[in-house]
């Protein structure tokens, strides 16, 4: 049957691949896990870390942190409290995307108003799965990775989460790492094991498999 | 070997999984595929069109269009100038995420402005490929499947594309699919065709074959 476009009734518009053709094409179902807390706690390398372990067992994944956001789809936005809610708002429908696209998408931004997140959780519902990584702030700034803190203490950044701008822990999150004491491992493990919990991994297919049929 | 977040030297934090091992495991490149054109020249029923057909293939795909993202992402833009440019501008970053994470990404917006389509263009690199949905006004209006250009005509909608606000054919789109005179299924061939040439399709696999797998 050949379909004119030029024919109003026969115009064929709404998205026929639903999120369920994709996960099931995918053979895992979409999920968003939001990682939050202050500088240095270990968001981004936990979330690169546990995107590494899904991606090995054939889950589709993708990682939004400062990186590749802040640069581009973020990229007019400050740090005052009106532009990270902003950055927060527009974050959260990205994530509601990826999940719509079929994918496990993680975020790793400090995220530090309790308002904003729980914005994103009302938007995502289910699909809403929230990291706490807690860590004091004597050991995020004694780690210092990328030198912020020492900056923050001397003025040149302003605005920083946990010294000039404030931090909201969760009220009930779903899953609180306390990065001060356990290991990258650790913490993977249990990400994965929450994902289970909720129906969203995979059976460990090895990646070499999927390769192979594909 | 465990690693332990507090140590400064082995903190892990970059991306281990690259777009190249996403479209590893998928089986096929990612890609942009950017339709543009007047309302109702039949962008948005052909990226479904070609999104269902590249989806029976065991594509990973997305398609971007109002529906999605209007009230969503860019729920806080307009129709000036001005808006429709950073309305772009965000679609253009996010299609860009959706390609590294390994997904051909299709977009139906009208996007009127070269300029902002060469932004993107710029952007995107190579991933870009612009699909020029031609229509003459006269049909797109004789359509008017959504009824804004009776509305736009009654000046109830302002600043409408084509009437009230300009429309610019691209220099040199990818593909130009004339839809006052060719069907769904030509227009999907054509697109395919354009996918293939570019590399971007993957053998014809039924979804079937990836699911058993799975």
């Amino acid at each position: 049957m050949t379909q004119k476009l030029q024919t109003p009734n026969t115009v064929w518009h709404h998205a026929t691949v639903t999120r369920a053709r994709r996960e099931q094409l995918n053979g895992h179902k979409a999920a968003i896990l939001w990682f939050t807390g202050l500088s240095g706690a270990g968001k981004s390398t936990i979330a690169h870390a546990v995107e590494e372990h899904l991606h090995q067992q054939g889950h589709r994944t993708y990682v939004l942190d400062g990186d590749n956001v802040r640069h581009g789809l973020c990229g007019d936005l400050g740090f005052s409290i009106a532009d990270r809610h902003e950055n927060i708002r527009r974050i959260g429908e990205m994530t509601r995307l990826f999940a719509d696209a079929g994918i496990v998408a993680l975020t790793a931004f400090i995220s530090p108003l309790r308002a904003d997140r729980n914005i994103v959780r009302r938007l995502a519902g289910a699909d809403f799965i929230e990291v706490y990584c807690r860590c004091p702030i004597e050991i995020c700034e004694e780690r210092d990775v990328k030198g912020v803190y020492s900056k923050a203490r001397a003025g040149e950044i302003k605005e920083f989460t946990g010294i000039s701008s404030p931090y909201e822990e969760p009220d009930k999150p779903e899953l609180v790492i306390d990065t001060s004491s356990v290991s990258i491992e650790e913490s993977v493990a249990a990400v994965m094991a929450c994902l289970q919990r909720r129906g969203v991994g995979r059976p460990g297919v090895p990646a070499d498999m999927l390769n192979q049929a594909a």
